[in-house]
């Protein structure tokens, strides 16, 4: 009888020490790990203002180096060329489908040789898919096929999340239109 | 006796694997929460260089879209023009309140057809009270009574903290001044 | 017989609950510490666009308060200005050194009393040693000897880090180059 009472000592400590490593594990309710804990691809596009398009552009030129204007992309790759957007954010490649959401921010051409830009921006979500925002940054080399931006912060259904974003430029047309597909994957949720 | 000696093992057991545990849970010195694990709230107060107020103003228009200019605020909800900032942050929402540090960074309106804005910004202190910086990059929709920012990341006394910072437009005297609410939310100290 | 047996439960309870540990253990590949998981230092050289240097020019003016423009810094400490560079970075203190990346992004003058800045900004690498890129944001008060901005996010051998970036100017002449070092301590590792 006391034998069999020794016995069970060792499955009491278990489920003891299960509990307490249950404990520690529990007030990390957010998850890190290097498989993405959400993703989502969206499309976005842009529509700069050339002088003549107004009703339709999303972007406009608001800064440019010493031989720029605001109306026209600089010569040497756009270099200095700040460009402000509102660009509707769409779940396919189709412009006129229904916007979920707004891509808002900005990007900066900033090198002479080639086109490469940096980007801080935002993605704006108020439907009853998501609510919140994600937020961007990072250098865009843009004549690469893809390119990967850090996603930096969330709001709302995006609370606290960081990632890292895949751009692809998907179409374009001369330098007026161009539509980018964005895949999001995020490594800490919360 | 033998059989004493052994009901000593599980309890021997116990000691050794919380002090296992304990080394496992000891690196991680920094706190991750659902609550926050710290939170301030301060005001800050622009005023808008307008071509007459240079001693006083705090912030300058930079960046305007091709039909604007850099002394009055652009039409079309100001789509366009970037805001430089540097101004002072106080405890209360007197813009007369000794200031406690210095929010600086830039705001650019990003829409055509409301009001809307994107920030990138620090807080500085340098005061007895708090040394160091935190930073600041999001979405601010302004006519939204709260809107939510990211706090991507800080220095000092708010070394590598992130967070979540819900500004709300105390006040504002035409477009020259307005007072900003920040509650700025920590969920990750170190 | 029976006692020799139950002298061996302890000692598989032990290689059992360690599995355990480890296995909560591994998830979490990603190191979060106060001692920094790695560090890097770097140098980088900005020379700025004055109208008459656009061959070796790094970097340009592209946005200025109502009292300046794109080729000279503006009066009041520069306040207004925003600067895009695309700056070579070396490992050592020499301009003509073989770059191993490029500094790419943006810093405005933020403050008409003294020269003080905020940056936004990428290190792009793609060479044997490194490859990917490392963002930055944070205030620069850069009459200050050393300056600590955040690191933000990080994608390639970067991924997913964050940390502190403590920037000292190395050098500069006149108001056309100047030359930065950053000492980059990551306090997340991927």
């Amino acid at each position: 009888m006391s034998s069999k009472r020794q016995n069970l000592y060792p499955l009491f400590l278990t489920i003891f020490l299960l509990l307490v490593l249950g404990s520690f594990a529990s007030p990390r309710k957010s998850i890190r790990s290097r498989r993405p804990c959400k993703e989502l691809v969206f499309y976005f596009h842009d529509i700069i203002y050339n002088g003549k398009n107004f009703k339709n552009a999303t972007a406009a030129i608001v800064g440019a180096p010493a031989w720029g204007n605001h109306t026209i992309l600089a010569n040497n790759n756009h270099f200095g060329n700040i460009v402000v957007f509102d660009d509707p954010i769409t779940l396919d490649n189709n412009l006129h489908s229904p916007p979920v959401g707004r891509a808002q921010g900005f990007y900066i051409y900033d090198k002479k040789e080639i086109f490469t830009a940096w980007l801080g921006f935002s993605f704006v979500f108020n439907s009853t898919a998501h609510k919140g925002s994600i937020n961007f940054a990072g250098a865009d080399p843009l004549m690469n096929k893809t390119r990967d931006i850090s996603v930096i912060g969330g709001t709302g259904d995006f609370f606290m999340t960081r990632g890292v974003a895949t751009i692809m430029t998907d179409s374009f047309e001369g330098e007026v239109y161009f539509r980018l597909r964005v895949d999001i994957k995020f490594y800490e949720c919360w």
